[in-house]
């Protein structure tokens, strides 16, 4: 079976003929990663460090044909595009800067001692080892930073893993770029090109088959909460469980107060419409629920400014055809009224379209409350007495904000949204994700399956495991764990 | 609903009628654990720390009658007891150490930096924060270390959580001991005693009732592969997942080299023996299979060594029984040789028996080369050249053993182990398992259901999650990430 590309701007095919891997092409790359797996396994710090890099730079020699090619096929802008493979070196780099070091490997060393209470202990030793196999899933929306080596494959890898990595059916042709970047890369590097492949189809039983084979020890996934949870639950179903690190659905709610729209009403307004319009409205931390006071201006201002704003087509026509039947669908609702954006009659267009209602209406209308992938957002008119019961009542997020001043109390709201949320925000807008150590990505259920984070250096520990040695003779031990210390990597003794 | 503990030296029941917790009862233990949980979340860390201490100090006080009614619940030996009570203390000690340094809140501070690549950067800074309320389930072989407030409430409760303990029945009286404990070192510290709670009964509905309450954000487990695998499909089906931390069964296979046995070949097996018996078997890291060159000596001194040897009864009629009736059905397979310790009549008594064969008959026989909770250990007569293609079609363990010389090449091996092992030992037996940074306690699945060590501080991250601030005021942040930090805790900037 074949499938081809299609460019959003005008819904015409992009590209050649792809061939769809098979069940049987999918084990073999698994089993072939994982017979190399021990190369990245074994790299000394120097070594995994420029392996990292050189990803980077072969990346970066790709440029002019990813962005013509992510451009085609995602409808993006050349900017957004260029700014993507920017950060997806980065973010290599990033990782290699740290690998570098060996602080990832967390080495304690804890010396024999016959005094120790409360009872002697024998030399033990311990390091973080990678996992073995890792399956990525590529996410539809950032072709690049969160595609087939984004923040997820750069994290595996960084970690010392052998990646398969699912290509999204959506920029197919980027992916087979990407590919051939980072085995270019590993033949540099002197490494078995197998330890990173990318499986092409659109058939859902290509998840089935990466996510029950039995060499693959943990994934990584960007995406919707529906197809997170599936994984969630192939993966608790094999005979041996692995970890699934989802990053998924998120509301990203977002308050203001009484004195911020007083203060600056406009520029709140414009603010939220440009935030939510951003990427077409496709990002993970797009803000999908507003919860203001009652102000004319402030509604009158995203009515007026959001008329003349067109979007970019949607990334594929399925999204397009679920953002405008779930548009439709809330239309309908009793109570809500619907400000329209510019329609877009090109490829993949829609039009964009906030909603605005009270909360009353939400709650009896659960679709209200729910994500809706695109340029929407629902304004839902309430006191800001209700601000904590409504945070209170709300679902796990990647980001909960606060428009607000300084003469607002808003202990008690922060703390509540910190439960909530992985990242809270004042006098922001969520989208825009900093590549930085102080950064989380990542919150409690559905918009993320675990308590990490899958952007920031740290996101690297998602794909290692402690393991001590206890009573190695010096010859014997990791390298890491000699006292030697040849890679003088940090080591935490006694 | 009531039920009673029994004496497994005589059989006999001990103590008063314990009142089974109903659902309703269950349900409000949360709750009330729910609505205080801020108070331990809101704890400076020389606050936290001190609670910690304190719980120590009334455990401490406790010890006489913690040693009377464990002895009496368990039929472990009065030794062993008091050295679990030091553990316990211990365990909060050491977290404490931790906790008043402010280090596990892992904070990261980034300033605003308008020139940052790829993009400019708000103000964002991260610290972990505590989950909210923990379900812990207390293991029957540990009734203080690993029971209710063993190893996992500890690491809990110094993350800052609040904790509901399924109390183990089999030791029901020591852990309403313990609950009294840690109420009363809660109380003296200003704290809700609500924090902490046990739950008695022998219903397996508890198990539910506590897995799927809506408030309950994680559990932390130690016991059977079968329970394990029930809290672990339980928390996957929950509208909102959480984490289980699980740790489950393990072979903890022993390899013993050609040299090491013509080396020391009484020593080992009467190592051997003794670590298999310790505890009457009923430890985590029973070394339960052996792979040994044929050696007439060493199986001989096994047998007339195990002979002399009797152990304590076990700690539960059901596990006594469970463990007679695998016994019995080992014995039947042909091919199997079976050496006898001495018979205890006494209450659960049991008696301790070795299986001998080969790796042909225990692959034909899968019983063979499961985890048989007690005093028993299968050893496989194999060659030596055949360790490493045993230990590649061998499960997760918690730890993995290899009895060898300074002339044996071992470092293929050591590598195989390493990937299915938390813990490797050279030249030592894997019972005791020293609380120290170095150590993990966990290991691939089946022995622990997640990449975490459930022994040593770092146990402590099973229960806290990174949350991110952007953007926020001085007076508004978390006191830990404030650029004032009166706690003083080790701040990583920029």
């Amino acid at each position: 079976m074949t499938f081809r590309a299609m460019k959003p701007m005008d819904g015409t095919p992009f590209g050649d003929e792809i061939a769809e891997h098979s069940q049987n092409d999918v084990t073999q790359m698994i089993q072939k990663a994982a017979s190399v797996a021990n190369e990245l396994a074994k790299l000394s710090p120097a070594d995994h460090a420029k392996l990292l890099r050189t990803i980077g730079v072969h990346i970066e020699s790709a440029r002019e044909q990813l962005v013509a090619t992510a451009c085609a096929e995602t409808a993006l802008a050349e900017g957004r595009i260029g700014g993507e493979i920017t950060r997806t070196t980065v973010q290599f780099n990033r990782f290699a800067e740290l690998v570098e070091t060996g602080e990832h490997l967390k080495v304690a060393i804890d010396k024999a001692n016959p005094d120790y209470s409360p009872a002697p202990r024998p030399d033990i030793r311990k390091l973080n080892q990678p996992l073995g196999v890792v399956a990525i899933f590529a996410a539809s929306n950032f072709p690049l930073a969160f595609s087939v080596a984004g923040g997820d494959a750069a994290s595996a890898i960084a970690a010392g893993n052998a990646v398969v990595a699912k290509a999204h059916p959506s920029h197919p042709n980027t992916c087979a770029i990407i590919e051939r970047c980072v085995k270019g890369a590993l033949k540099e590097c002197g490494i078995s090109e197998n330890a990173f492949s990318i499986v092409q189809g659109v058939s859902p039983q290509i998840t089935h088959w990466l996510a029950l084979d039995p060499l693959i020890q943990a994934i990584g996934f960007t995406g919707s909460e529906i197809v997170g949870r599936i994984l969630v639950d192939l993966a608790a179903s094999r005979e041996v469980p692995i970890p699934v690190f989802a990053e998924m659905g998120s509301l990203n709610p977002l308050f203001i107060t009484n004195s911020a729209i007083a203060e600056r009403s406009e520029a709140l307004a414009k603010g939220l419409v440009d935030s939510a319009l951003m990427g077409s409205g496709q990002f993970c931390t797009k803000p999908g629920l507003v919860f203001v006071p009652d102000d004319a201006q402030f509604m009158s201002t995203i009515k007026t400014y959001l008329a003349t704003l067109a979007v970019a087509p949607l990334l594929s026509k399925s999204i397009a055809d679920r953002f405008s039947s779930a548009i439709a669908e809330l239309a309908k609702i009793s109570g809500v009224e619907v400000l329209s954006g510019t329609a877009s009659s090109q490829g993949f267009g829609v039009t964009p379209t906030f909603f605005i209602t009270d909360w009353k209406t939400a709650q009896a209308n659960p679709h209200l409350l729910e994500e809706h992938f695109g340029p929407t957002t629902v304004i839902i008119k309430s006191a800001q007495d209700n601000f904590g019961a409504i945070a209170q009542s709300l679902g796990g997020q990647l980001t909960s904000t606060i428009q607000g001043t300084d003469s607002d109390s808003v202990a008690e709201l922060i703390a509540i949204l910190s439960q909530k949320s992985g990242r809270v925000i004042w006098n922001g807008f969520p989208t825009g994700v900093a590549v930085t150590a102080a950064m989380t990505h990542g919150g409690p259920w559905p918009s993320s399956s675990t308590h990490t984070t899958s952007v920031g250096v740290d996101a690297i520990y998602r794909f290692m495991r402690p393991v001590s040695y206890q009573g190695l003779p010096q010859s014997a031990l990791p390298v890491a764990l000699q006292d030697a210390n040849p890679w003088k990597v940090p080591q935490q003794i006694n």
